[in-house]
């Protein structure tokens, strides 16, 4: 699993940090990239500060395969994704050609002052529109930076028009045993299998159903009989407690 | 607000970052620390590997007044903040005597191996324990760390059994002023209101209602009248557009 394409998150917004709004975009590209075999390692939250932005995204894109940055792109004067995008890349920001002919397109006229801003792109050859079916209004990307929306359906509708340009490795797949069994009862047997899937990543989760403590142990790996073999010597560790183990059966 | 106590929140998980799971204390820490005067500055999601905690935390302690952690201290093979705390402030692990008290009482005799993990700390006479109502197996605070669960119930009521012992600086409130009508319409209007209020913080979020585009913009500070005066001018821009603004009467 270490030779595979990774990623960063950047979740640009102060109303994210000040808890107005509840992110709902890292679950989102957190599985979709698995899903594409592009590994996301971190996730970062900053707030609406140029130098902050800047110095985050320079730092992410030198030791990433992909950045992705959700918010700041629309019309508003605390929108400045699009500028500080373009500032650490030490290129100017211009009015992109085909963006603003999307904008006139949907509204049916020349917008205004404050809409044109969404056509704004850092200048270069090397940077593309990514579609946005919505409201019209692209995201782009330059390099190996990916510029898109906040707002979640907006995000997702970008995302899936980036994704045929994004390379993958293995995609990751996972799988979970679930019971109604304490998981201090079984860790030591979990580091165990552990020890003997060292390219399965074993995780256990403790959670509430009806009042009684139970744990859900996921295993994700390329490999997926890797997952089921591990996954079954869990669900025999859970019935020696005397649990029933629950697993899907997804592959 | 550029003197008040700044914060960093560390999320420590895989599961966040697959998607498997959807961060939910983001929001919570957000909230509790604007309203205890700490300002979050910045959020960071990281895997469960011991390079990246350590250096991430050690990174973020330095910038940061406050730096708290979710995750990763239960009792399985996979719960290493612990350890990789210790090694970020380069001390020993030890079991720490209140916390095996705490466990014992809880589970009325010595609990196993797996669960002693929990009555872990790093060494030092400046560790201090961080009460665990919920399942007695405690958080603890070394320096300007707080290192807490990553079960949203647990890490609330950490949160709450340390916040007596933060020094937070002036309170941010916030109100915010919603109508039907597109943030494109009103942003020139806004960004020369923002220009008249140096110190407020004014968002514009928009957003769908019974399939019509609305707007709601936040303004955030430590003074309530700026708040009020810089939403009161949002509201008549709204009403000279023909919308019908709506505030509520917060303060």
């Amino acid at each position: 699993m270490n030779d595979a394409p990774t990623a960063c998150l950047l979740i640009i917004g102060d109303e994210i940090l000040s808890g107005r709004t509840q992110d709902a975009n890292l679950k989102f590209f957190g599985e979709r990239l698995g899903a594409t075999g592009i590994r996301l390692k971190e996730a970062r939250v900053i707030p609406d500060v140029p130098g902050v932005i800047i110095a985050t995204l320079n730092t992410c894109r030198a030791l990433y395969t992909y950045v992705f940055t959700t918010g700041g792109i629309g019309p508003t004067h605390d929108d400045i994704t699009t500028a500080c995008v373009a500032e650490a890349f030490g290129r100017k920001v211009i009015r992109h050609p085909e963006a603003v002919k999307r904008l006139v397109a949907y509204y049916g006229h020349m917008p205004n002052e404050a809409r044109l801003k969404m056509a704004e792109t850092p200048d270069g050859p090397d940077v593309s529109l990514i579609e946005n079916r919505a409201t019209a209004a692209p995201g782009f990307r330059i390099e190996n930076v990916f510029v898109m929306a906040g707002i979640p359906s907006i995000a997702r509708a970008m995302f899936e028009a980036a994704a045929p340009n994004l390379t993958g490795g293995d995609p990751v797949f996972s799988n979970h045993v679930d019971a109604e069994v304490r998981e201090g009862d079984i860790a030591a047997e979990l580091t165990a299998i552990q020890g003997r899937y060292p390219h399965v990543s074993i995780g256990s989760y403790p959670f509430m159903r009806e009042g009684k403590p139970c744990v859900s142990i996921v295993a994700r790996a390329t490999d997926k009989a890797a997952i089921m073999a591990s996954l079954g010597e869990v669900a025999q560790v859970m019935s020696a407690k005397g649990a029933v183990p629950v697993m899907e059966t997804l592959f």
